[in-house]
């Protein structure tokens, strides 16, 4: 059995040392709006479950499972189909306010307590259910949020890495990349995570290009230099042999 | 039915695939001041009332329909007259302490309760009275700015987003864009939206140069090339196949 | 009538697509120390005074109106015979603390309540005083630090722009521009406001340049490219052909 | 009797018109440490005291006179003298706290209040004393500081200012620069003052460079442009004809 | 007895003065997110041991021993081996919060008040135990996070530093950088370590280079340069005869 | 008896218009993490006690002396025989909180208050005890920081300064400098003391350049012209004549 983990998207496992993420780590996929960030996910998983017998989890914080199954059709990927074959299953865990019996779905805002218990459950019966290897929460960022102290949020992500560390499942926590430039702020979850993967979009004046660089990979020899990518027809698409501004 | 909405704005649904905005999205339009949201804005709803039969609902946080509609007549849109054929329809939820009958108009200042439910009625209300298919919300900003606390104003903005999902309507949220530079903080709503696009307004010394950019839209291939665009005598023009800084 | 209020300040109708600023509008002047600002409104309540029939008020927050008299002057603007003949009025609003009988006038410190009303009450009495078609307020900053409240002072802000709406006059709020360089965060007056005109002083290590530039006129086809301009003995003098660093 | 107040410092009066300082107007001198605000001041003093024939007063709220005098002598300038003279007077509103026949003069700390009131009374005195013409408070970030309230320092500088305004005098208050840099953010204390002079150390790696710019003078029609400045022996010398970086 | 500890870690020695580390010095590694910190700490304990004779002490308050042991193994260190040999000793004192024997390891978030007493007894039982001379802490972030305040957070570290040189043994704490760009503020630690390493990963666009750096080294000439490095199959590789952009 | 105090440091008495320090001025020396900051003031107290008959006193309010001593001796400055002969003191006014009698002497972390009053005495006591002329507070960060009201803080430092005016003695602060750019925030201290001197340390990507810089120096004609230094193995050398990029 290998102690890796293809991602299978293409370009990736070449700048992973060539054979992907190490099995059983947990990984921070950072990235701005429209980067990409949840396509490289299901990808991730899809990928698993139809190439490499590895069933996925896909945990939500923010869509609803089926706006991203019917986003993610234009790229041929049949993910029902996959979930009634129990290869794949979306969990939606983000808070619900809504009456379903009422007409236009109007809603009483206020503010609401995420459940933690009841995520790390969730996760737990998900993983169960589908005998999942591969594990996504999307956005890991409405989960650090709750905790506004620095403190109790790095010891939240931390207990968050560690829990995962032990379902052997092989995990993506995607994460909301605030500043558009090249110069910023380290975030602490690229600290507690294993390994850190940007993909960002550099907008300069007459040009937007988009760049995948992994910041971080415990355990593994990468390639460490940025690599230009794109998102095709059929999902993201990097290039590992490229430079980004030729 | 196609399942795409198309802008009616020249250049632009070129630049979104040629298809226009996906059915029921949820469109964030990001500009600074005198870029053009509010333009943009009434030609998408114009457009689809008179060249797509579908009525369109504009919902104002701020400016009087009366003046709205008066600066939108140099472009030649008779929105009186859509009006009256209930092909589109003003709703204005901003908050008011005028009494009408006073001489001048003076006013009692102070704090106002911006009354959530009352606008979430109001557009529904306005929905089914012109069986509308597209709605604009001008601006958001004041809408968010009634959540002080960054977690509960992501709770808020993403059960609008939720609520509109459920319409079937294609919808904008106008936001206004702090900084002036290219490099800048993503806001929230950016992630919250299924789409963004930005109108931007950069000054580089002795030149003001007008760009518009596809940051992101969910489920359709775009073009995320930065284009020039211009507010012409007959609305917004993007040139899609030219680049900003020839 | 025309819908539009020529400003007779050389230079700026040109740019103001020939014509002006739109009838009735509340236009946002905003500049740093230095730039020209408070000589630009007079300038624009003396031609209008003079040229066009508009009497004028001028509201000072902040200044006596004899220093403002007296340092307009030297543009040979004789502002006392204008008030002698009704055809312009200065109103004071600005907090006074000082006893003006006591001798060398020294006064006591101390916190003082802004009177909005009595402001509104002085500037409906202003323009019934003269007939007022054109109004000034200077600085509008000293009346938005009132509010420490974001949201309330965004509602403070749009509430004077609509009262001023109702009086059919044509006004200018004069503003205070915080940072220098050209890269700054928009403020909110700027979104409320139907018009924005910059006044800058961009200082390039040996060189400082005058920029005008209209950021935004509801309304109007204007041209938005920043022109520089001057302040010469006759007044601001803006450069509709040039451009600023040629 | 002229309407403008030379101020005998080599190449500031040609860049202020020809003329100097419009008489009973209140100028801010700000600059970083090292910048000779100081000695800009007390040269204006004793031009004024011995070529004009205009007493002058220096209120001192940070420094000790006997060490301004001391460090001032180096440029040949007798102070003790025209203090005997009754042409100069020092006042020092520095709050005090040392008992002075202790032996070394230890001091205990902890938090005193400024008393304005009592600046107030000693700049009345003063300026009796003398018949002072011309005053000087250095600096006035001491003053400011004391109002941790935006709006009430505003009002509380805005009063000072009025007060001087009374006195007929001609005014400078000092004021400390805090950033190095070409961009910054501008001071209220700008706005308030009816001039504005910057006296900046721009470090550019290899090069310090004294850069003097009026940047606001009201009522008076100044060149703009930053000129070169040197601290000689014999005080503050610019040169008005040269750029900066030539 | 030599008064300077050898790294062992290629290249870094040189640089040192050509002598290493001044022995019972305490020294900051600070880099960011897969800069090699933890392999340049293990790399200095696993050299200590195998070709020094001095044991390593291992203080980890973040990640597990076991998974710092395993992808440290892929550099050909055999962390196990050492450990049998009391050559080397790993102390986890990260606060633990799972039930060990609960299935899937679920865990209870909330506060956990760090033991400070504890750490600092843990370091010296770990010290008696395999006659520690070197000793590592890996991140002292962690640690310095409990202090909100920053003088109490001067205070604790420089305690810490204290403490440490009464030992003997030569240490290094584990920092983890904020920013990504060159000009950064200084952190307080920086001032309270007798050294200061820097391992930097600079994002120019197109390129990442690592850059190491000794920014300071109490008791040693060293060489200030940046020197290009790289984490070869064999740990950190510094190449002390290059620039960092040749 | 001359008015200066030389340095003795080689370059800056040159830099100082040829004759040093102007006696009984107190100087901030302010600079980076590894600047020199230590050794510029020990060379400045072990010139004044070797070549100048004037003895020095030093106050740690960080560092124990002993490691001062330590790592100053790399320089060949045999500060323990000085002390022997009176001709230097250390004094130490950090607090402290270990029990000397314990055995690896772990500490009790916890909040100390910084004594002031203990810190005059103290300086008072070893300036007796040597007939000091020469004092260093190193770093008087530790004592700013003791102020969180930036009023207080101010008044504090001013009286520091004042109470160091009385002694006769010539005096260094040191000060830790937070920024690495050559933009930056005055720090108020700068304001204060009579003189200022900047070590920086510029890192340029491929190249760090010690920068000497005298920003301020009242009552003295200075070279204000940043220059080139380094730390040779006879302590701080600046090159007066040279450039800093050449």
């Amino acid at each position: 059995m290998s102690d890796y983990v293809p991602t299978g998207i293409p370009g990736v496992d070449e700048i992973l040392g060539g054979v992907g993420i190490p099995k059983g780590h947990t990984i921070l996929i950072s990235g701005g709006p429209g980067s990409g960030k949840t396509t490289f996910a299901i990808q991730f998983l899809y990928k698993g479950a139809t190439e490499h017998d590895e069933p996925g989890l896909y945990v939500t914080l923010d869509e609803d499972p089926e706006d991203i199954k019917k986003s993610m059709s234009k790229f041929g990927w049949d993910l029902d189909k996959l979930e009634g074959e129990k290869r794949l299953i979306f969990i939606n865990v983000s808070p619900v306010r809504v009456a379903p019996s009422e007409k236009m779905g109007l809603i009483q805002l206020g503010m609401k307590e995420f459940k933690l218990i009841k995520l790390l459950q969730a996760i737990r019966t998900g993983i169960e259910e589908v005998q999942a290897k591969r594990v996504v929460i999307d956005p890991v960022t409405i989960f650090t949020l709750q905790y506004p102290d620095e403190i109790e949020r790095i010891y939240a992500i931390r207990d968050l890495v560690r829990d995962f560390r032990r379902t052997g499942c092989t995990n993506l926590l995607i994460s909301e990349l605030r500043g558009t430039g090249l110069e910023r702020e380290h975030q602490f979850e690229e600290y507690l995570a294993q390994g850190v993967i940007l993909l960002r979009t550099l907008v300069t004046g007459d040009k937007v290009t988009r760049m995948f660089q992994v910041e971080k990979m415990r355990g593994l020899d990468v390639d460490i230099q940025p690599r230009p990518y794109n998102i095709t027809s059929s999902g993201i698409e990097v290039y590992p042999t490229l430079t980004v501004f030729k």
